[in-house]
């Protein structure tokens, strides 16, 4: 951390700045331009956050140097982080698709869309049992009943379920059934549900805020490390921006960044991020070229009659043939799709 | 709502429309222009949410007319909504300030800055005993606590205290404590937090989120209202924009505009939209003269020292000048501080 | 300026880093943390931005540390600047409200406006000749002909002019009419039109571009200050974010920010900050109580007739409304508006 | 268009709307909702920009139903368009990539740059002569002596060259010069310039602006469409978000979105949109699979000294060892990469 003095600072607000910073342990550098003095801080960044030296008198500016995490830095663990779900590899040579309806409808629904994303090369069920809506005359999910029909398709499928936990008190229920928790983008800084969920010896799919930068989506990801869990997949989903012919602007650049300041697996998924199922298969592609580990995918055996994010959930048709021209991209960046379906 | 089909589309994608929507007891309207048909649908708005129109084969897109939000709305409740907390009245003609620090950190800290934002004419005192963190290296509060000193100081003063809940398990605690339930900013649209919070016999500060539409913040008042509980404060804190200079960007629009669409009663937290206490009071003042009906701002005894926020706190004496200051602008714009202080 | 060298950087690439800076005449200051080296530089600012430090092995970001600005900086100039326009101070105690139409449509129209606004208070007139219009299709300006106008409406009522200047090749003929060359929000960055503004002896209204930071408003300030003409003034006119139901969001702590950084005087548009007519009065009080060093507000005789920007732009009445209001908010801030009308 | 009223409209206000709109031509359809009445308007969409509607009394919104370019909307013209710069064809089958430095530096910088960038590939050199730079004490472009070198390289590389035009008083000196004319991000809506290049019989480059939706880029490359040239390549460069890791947040979903609504070819600046080399290859092989026609990439014979944005250009070999990388990609998504490499 570096701390930038004002212009006009005297050399007692310095001494000052200097003082307190000795005290607390750490070693200062001090180094006096022509314009301004700033003092270099070393030691413990981890300490630092909550001295406010901003507010001392004559201090301009506090300037971070290093990044704020440290469990989920690339300097901390050089090598990349597989996290296991099972016996699928998610972070490693093969790259795995997620897919399925958004929301847990019905028994039929559910077990059609398992079979066919399924069919088609999907390694990993999505669905959810508890829905984050914007509305509260919107449908809800259908909580326990859905966890049951998502174990259910396993069951059938062989399939993993990924589904979301909204909540502490539900927590312990979705963890009994799901084999991935994911973490919605609007819970990405519920600091509370992450620290319960670092708690829990389960993977954490944890989808980046809408608003949220890089820096503070590997702070979410460091909660859940940081109390224990470090089975953790990142999850690009898309960012708030002013451009809204789009549901929201995916940033895939994301994908090679977190990559090189992290070690841990990304995955990325377009049918939040662009919010028209037209543009998901051109998107997905573009995500498995840039690097990224996994997919999330939307798939309704009937979007028009989705309960939840119809307009953006691709048919079983669709998704298949997305799935088909995935094969070629991924092997173009020498990986490969998991998924059981023969590369036609 | 509206629904443009696509310049191509066929007489039956158009009859397939209009037939769901009937179905679902919906009147429609068609308007056949030179080059799109467009298809107006009247009957219950909230009933429409779930129907993936947009899935449908031919349509282009899906415009909503009407809000989303109805008990939230200046139509449902065409007068200005007053809160009550305790005696004090929120959205009446008179301002409430809500000061003290972010979190409480000490029982010395607390009730020194309660008497000192209590002289200067505050008449809510603000302070966290559970503090959501962006690390987790940081302090996250005295818990309960801070909770019991937060009783204190208001026993001491006769300031009401303004806490936020962070979590659905910990709400009856906080509530326990609090005469003004705060939601904060990245908990917006945690929805099952907002569904508890309707059902607690409080007021309830919702805070809009860093990257929420004035729309999405109505809606997520929604939440809480049409869980039974009216009694809402909304709370402008900055949204989150490419400006880097100050920590947010304040909205001060979303004020008149709020009170345009809603009669629910809005106040401004300067200290959190800016993030630099050199320009909290200027935009104290600013929020004022745009109508706010109250203010949350961050006071310490020591900023230096603070634990949390310091940058952005005033010290006592900056927030007794303000307080001054701000007398005025409130008479030049028909309102009125309240709080004791004699109006020098 | 600071240059953080990567964890693993090699001695060598330190040293390259230090030679080539104390070749370029720099003086450096090495900082060897825990984890990272640092090497603070120190000499002439405006020389280290075309050297690209970053892309040297082993770099891993350069900081600056100071603004890029300096004529434009608050250090360069401490007191307040105030630019003349003929015997009217900018900057000064009086608060300018410049007012007018979007666009001078006709003879009848213009000189309807200008009576009005100066019966009302304004003491310089707005209104556009050349009109930057996102539509090609759309009315696109009178012209030499509005120039003429503006300068017939200024002699029969006194106002002061301020017209936009968006071309380098029409620069000579509208600096011949106006008072006040407007530079647009699209034309903040249009380096070849700054350079040009710079050599003419009038003051420049220099509005913020959509997407710019205070820091980069300021910088193209220098590019006017730097190439000769220091009579600039600022014009923050909302920026572009998420929030949809306002055409823009309008960053009012940015008058007080720029007062904080900068010398020069500040003046608010919220009638493009905010594109609904109904909520300028209210704003226009905020920007007083902002510090704002004047205001420019679109009035049309006939809104719902205007050729331009009719829902931004106030009805005479509403405007005579608005300027007694904010007479008193002037006051409250120990300022008074300009313009020759008694205070009822 | 659609208008609709506000909730008390009287029936008066509504007859008022209409009857203006059926006096100037159009035909209207009134639907009348259970809270609302709409007024749907058939006619030339081109003529509606101007009416100001929304201040008409009674008017709460006017919804815009139709996208408001047309020459640039793939209705207009369904099959995509190819640009032939020379005998290249941007938009067809090939993948063309344009390379070189950021500015045209000197004789030796520029020769070298163009002949390892032909060497790997490339078809078309790119080099500014005019620059627009962000501070007035940075390098500003070595003018027509830089045009010379560019025509230099041209003749000894038999590469095409695509060079910034910034002013209507230096197009023609660059028209002579270039084979394309690169409208850079910042001058997008530079309108002025937008109708002289119209009037040029040479493709256009036109950059999407920093904050500009993709709306406002149709609307652009309508301005110059509609004066007569109908040679725009389009170019993705990056958008300003909150996102401060990277330069700006490169919108790739951009890419089938312009395809969708427009049939213009796209290209993709990955350089400018990320600002950092490291991650240049990586999102050029995702702007690939994402269905880019091109590339603009910045090579730099020697980055760490390029007088500008050295920190984004790639040294030579980084280029040659992306450009094998594209062509596996290229191919997966059916594709193929123009440039006589052989591919080993």
């Amino acid at each position: 951390m570096i701390v930038v003095m004002q212009q006009n600072a005297t050399g007692e607000q310095i001494e000052a700045v200097v003082g307190r910073l000795e005290k607390s342990g750490f070693q200062v550098h001090l180094s006096r331009g022509v314009e301004r003095t700033i003092i270099g801080i070393i030691g413990d960044r981890t300490r630092l956050g909550d001295m406010a030296l901003e507010a001392m008198p004559g201090v301009e500016k506090v300037m971070p140097v290093l990044q704020p995490y440290k469990l989920a830095s690339r300097a901390f663990h050089p090598e990349d982080s597989v996290v296991m779900v099972g016996d699928l590899a998610i972070g490693g040579e093969e790259i795995h698709v997620m897919a399925g309806p958004c929301a847990v409808e019905s028994r039929e629904q559910l077990l059609e869309a398992a079979r066919q994303v399924k069919a088609a090369g999907a390694t990993i069920l999505r669905g959810g049992a508890f829905k984050p809506r914007t509305s509260p005359y919107s449908f809800q999910g259908l909580e326990e009943e859905g966890l049951k029909l998502l174990a259910e398709a396993r069951e059938l499928t062989g399939l993993k379920v990924v589904t979301e936990v909204m909540d502490v008190r539900t927590l312990p229920l979705v963890a009994e059934y799901a084999d991935i928790l994911q973490i919605g983008a609007r819970n990405m800084q519920n600091f509370f549900l992450l620290r319960e969920v670092a708690r829990v010896d389960k993977p954490v799919l944890l989808k980046r805020g809408l608003s949220c930068t890089i820096e503070e989506w590997l702070m979410a990801a460091e909660y859940i490390m940081s109390g224990g869990n470090h089975k953790v997949i990142l999850c690009e989903r898309g960012i708030r921006t002013f451009e809204n012919y789009t549901r929201n602007t995916l940033d895939l650049t994301a994908v090679p960044v977190v990559k090189y300041l992290s070690h841990l697996p990304v995955v990325v998924d377009p049918s939040h991020g662009i919010g028209k199922w037209r543009f998901v298969p051109t998107m997905a592609r573009a995500a498995v070229a840039a690097g990224a580990d996994g997919l999330l995918v939307e798939v309704h055996p009937n979007p028009a009659e989705a309960l939840c994010d119809g307009p953006q959930s691709l048919t079983p048709e669709n998704f298949a043939h997305m799935m088909k021209e995935l094969r070629g991209v991924a092997r173009a960046v020498n990986r490969q799709l998991a998924g059981g379906v023969a590369d036609v």
